[in-house]
């Protein structure tokens, strides 16, 4: 997922008063039977992330995993199976060598990884680093001419030492986490952060223009390569927003993210007057034959004269970051809802309502993959000028928030859906899935559907170590998936394909959002 | 430290009946107001790890670092600094380029190490990775002629997926769990694994040879490089044992140990018939000059007439596994040794017995440099033959269970130092040391005074993430050092010399140990 934020918002329920909503325990019966005991979902994993690797926007990793789930969804004997084009993306890239290594004072290796979008060093490069303290461009005044061949290390006041960690690295959602989601009511919203938030925006905007103007005056000294800090500890570390995708991004020069103690390590020898020297050849490539980007879609077709036209989507984004092979983010939503898929053909199910299945790219540059596919079939969220198709579809559900076991779903301020839903967690209850929260989730590609008035909804997961060590991390790799929550998962929202798709009415929806106001 | 065991020894302890020993409060101040308030203890682990580097036996590193402390026991105006031969030890050696990567099926670079004491590749290798399961030697001969030049990788059933953490990497002590260390008593002994110890010694020596003749024969058959399962989790992987380090080793195949999940990613994929690729580009290099191992010594003179030729020694071992600086193992412990001496010689302490720190190396291969020390001066443990300086040693203190700060004492089965420790920790319960018990530790240095019946001690340490994170691993660096801590484990320490040094009569001993029995 892109980014996580919680919000209350919507109004208060009562959930006892309204339920009449119907299961079908027989069905239930059989999917959990499916899902539960003939599961196939880390097998699927392990294709999307120990066989395909990194799935970044355009990237030939995401390519090769697209390319496996269209086989993977005709072999099940999916319909509609295809590669859809959502709109125009950018580059691709990868990296095709990473090696870095400090030689002064001592040899050691050390562990990192290219920015996303950023070259390669042309061969191999070694080099004194040069501590760099800059908080506008004229810092730099007085390095100029100074800087031609080196490797760069900013020395930020922002950069803090690591701290022993005295809390487990993955955490389960307790009851009464759980508890006070389900009570949260009408009108709650979360604590605003201090500050004005249009000032922190217009902070942010301006720091990050002073770091690319430091970054192309870095070019114009021409400086061999920049290291910048990534947060995490123990050989764990987070990535983050390298150089443009754009076709027509400028040039920059190559920079490297490497984890907190290589970085620290040469920062305290900087600054205590130790020479540092380093080693490194890096080289990655960009892919701009095709810059569409694609998002996989497959159906099981609905066979109800009526409702046959209308629609059940499921999904999550299929892309990930580079410095891993995206296990919980997101090859283990995309499993989940490869493996629903497979669960209700298992069981030969022949829905009334069409099920879509699509998985996302390019979400991590910002839902793009699911936004552009809504723009095309349903509307446009700005104008707010529908399609025919946005009635059509009864309900969206995305999951992407890690390995963790569905605990619950986010009504997204959705009021009248959770009688229903709740209704349908009652099954699920023994599973530890049981709770429906008025709250919004962020983040992720529900808010697509959302945003243009058709049902979108994100299930309430397990954290486990998502925060800790795997969201957007180099060790986001399958060993971080748990087969039983994936399992688990997988069974649920096979159950609520299914009920949604036999619903006799659709979800109920919200009432349409406005259009943004039209600039003057 | 080499390996981390407790075991209860020893007789009850009546500690308030005996409580009559005296501490000198004025001395106890000054100290206080040294080691807390002025101390160095960070800057000193800075120049042993971030500036040495790793320091295995014999190695480059090792000999910065020794040199250094030469050079600042010096500045602190010791005396008698040297470094002193404790005997042949064998080859040094040193990493200097580790390159790995998996190209097929696709790029990504790989966290491990080169194997201690293991050749390079002599030159960039890329090939197939194959996997073998092999038991026995004869299991290899399926392979026979089918592994020149390939990478191997072992599939054995000892190799378990990767778990969520859902407990704490660090802890410290908690008051039961001292409450218990101190109300051990006579005749307690820890409850043996189940298994008889001779069966199981038999069968780990036999694994070992197994094993020695399977990388002879993959030796034989002229693979290219062997890869080693690590332990470990999210980039953190602890090191083991490499080749021997004996001037006449036989020549070895290269070997890196590599992250548990860049190893499982591989064995998942070669047990699911992916065809796996690699390259590597290794480079190490061996240092056998000058074979002698060598420890750091450092005095503040004594100045009684009469006990000044007796001795008080501190301290720890220098020495460290290669794959990252050994910050808790052991350069906490040196440092805080270290600061210990600075402490007293910043308060012109003027001792009435000679305080000795010394600083051990080989350590990690078997307490090396500390028995060589003991049989040069001391006496020979096997014959139990000692020297006239045995008895001129009251004590000696060691500091070697990692950064956790010290919260008490481990009386070694010495019953009758159990109410002076206890009486000399009174004035430091304020930061959390109070505990005396008359607990064995083993796995350090003291243990090689102990067994020539010199009164050998270590403290109690909180854990913090030494068994999770640090022993022995590639994350064992600065980053992981609590300043507080060592600044309150050098202050108790300097406190335990000063009233050592000072003390009429020495530390009692316990009964000499009985000589080894001669083999037939």
């Amino acid at each position: 997922m892109k980014r996580f934020t919680t919000t209350l918002l919507g109004l208060g329920l009562c959930l006892s008063a309204m339920a009449q909503e119907k299961t079908d325990p027989a069905a239930i019966q059989k999917i959990r039977k499916e899902g539960l005991e003939n599961s196939k979902v880390m097998d699927i994993a392990f294709h999307i992330t120990d066989v395909a690797g990194p799935r970044l926007a355009n990237s030939p990793g995401l390519k090769r995993a697209q390319e496996w789930a269209v086989k993977q969804f005709n072999e099940w004997g999916l319909k509609n199976v295809q590669l859809e084009a959502w709109g125009n993306f950018g580059k691709g890239w990868q990296i095709d060598k990473y090696y870095a290594a400090t030689t002064l004072p001592f040899y050691h290796a050390i562990i990192g990884s290219p920015k996303a979008w950023t070259p390669g060093t042309n061969g191999p490069v070694k080099a004194e680093v040069i501590l760099i303290k800059a908080d506008t461009v004229t810092d730099l005044d007085k390095y100029k001419g100074k800087l031609a061949g080196k490797i760069i290390l900013f020395d930020q006041m922002t950069i803090q030492p690591l701290k022993n960690t005295y809390k487990p690295d993955a955490v389960r959602l307790t009851d009464s986490a759980l508890n006070a989601m389900a009570a949260a009511e009408a009108g709650q919203v979360a604590a605003r952060r201090p500050g004005n938030p249009n000032n922190m925006m217009a902070q942010m905007l301006k720091m990050r223009a002073t770091r690319a103007a430091i970054a192309d005056r870095l070019k114009e000294e021409n400086a061999a390569l920049l290291l910048a800090f990534a947060r995490g500890n123990h050989g764990t570390f987070f990535t983050s927003n390298g150089a443009s995708y754009a076709l027509d991004a400028k040039a920059v020069l190559p920079e490297l993210e490497i984890s907190a103690e290589d970085y620290l390590h040469m920062l305290r020898l900087l600054r205590a007057g130790q020479k540092v020297e380093m080693e490194a050849d890096i080289k990655t490539s960009f892919y701009d034959q095709d810059p569409q980007g694609y998002n996989v879609i497959a159906e099981i077709p609905g066979t109800d004269k009526k409702l046959k036209e209308e629609l059940v989507i499921i999904g999550g984004h299929y892309d990930s970051w580079h410095a891993a092979t995206g296990a919980t983010d997101n090859a283990a939503g995309s499993a989940v809802m490869m493996e629903a898929m497979r669960i209700l053909k298992a069981i030969d199910f022949k829905p009334k309502r069409t099920v879509r299945i699509v998985l996302w790219s390019s979400e991590e540059q910002g839902l793009l993959g699911s936004r552009g596919y809504v723009l095309k079939h349903f509307g446009d969220p700005k104008t707010m000028v529908l399609t025919p198709d946005q009635k059509k579809v009864s309900a969206y559900y995305n999951l992407d928030n890690g390995t963790g076991a569905i605990r619950g779903i986010y009504l997204q301020g959705n009021k009248e859906a959770g009688p229903i839903f709740q209704e349908w967690l009652n099954p699920f209850s023994d599973l530890g899935a049981k709770t429906v929260t008025i709250n919004n989730t962020g983040g992720t590609d529900h808010q697509a559907f959302d945003a243009i008035g058709i049902p979108g909804f994100q299930f309430i997961q397990d954290p486990m170590d998502y925060n800790t060590r795997t969201h957007h991390s180099n060790q986001d790799t399958y060993d971080r998936l748990v087969e039983e929550d994936l399992k688990r998962s997988a069974t649920i929202v096979a159950s609520f394909v299914y009920h949604t798709s036999e619903r006799a009415a659709q979800i109920p929806r919200k009432e349409l959002p406005k259009p943004a106001p039209v600039n003057p």
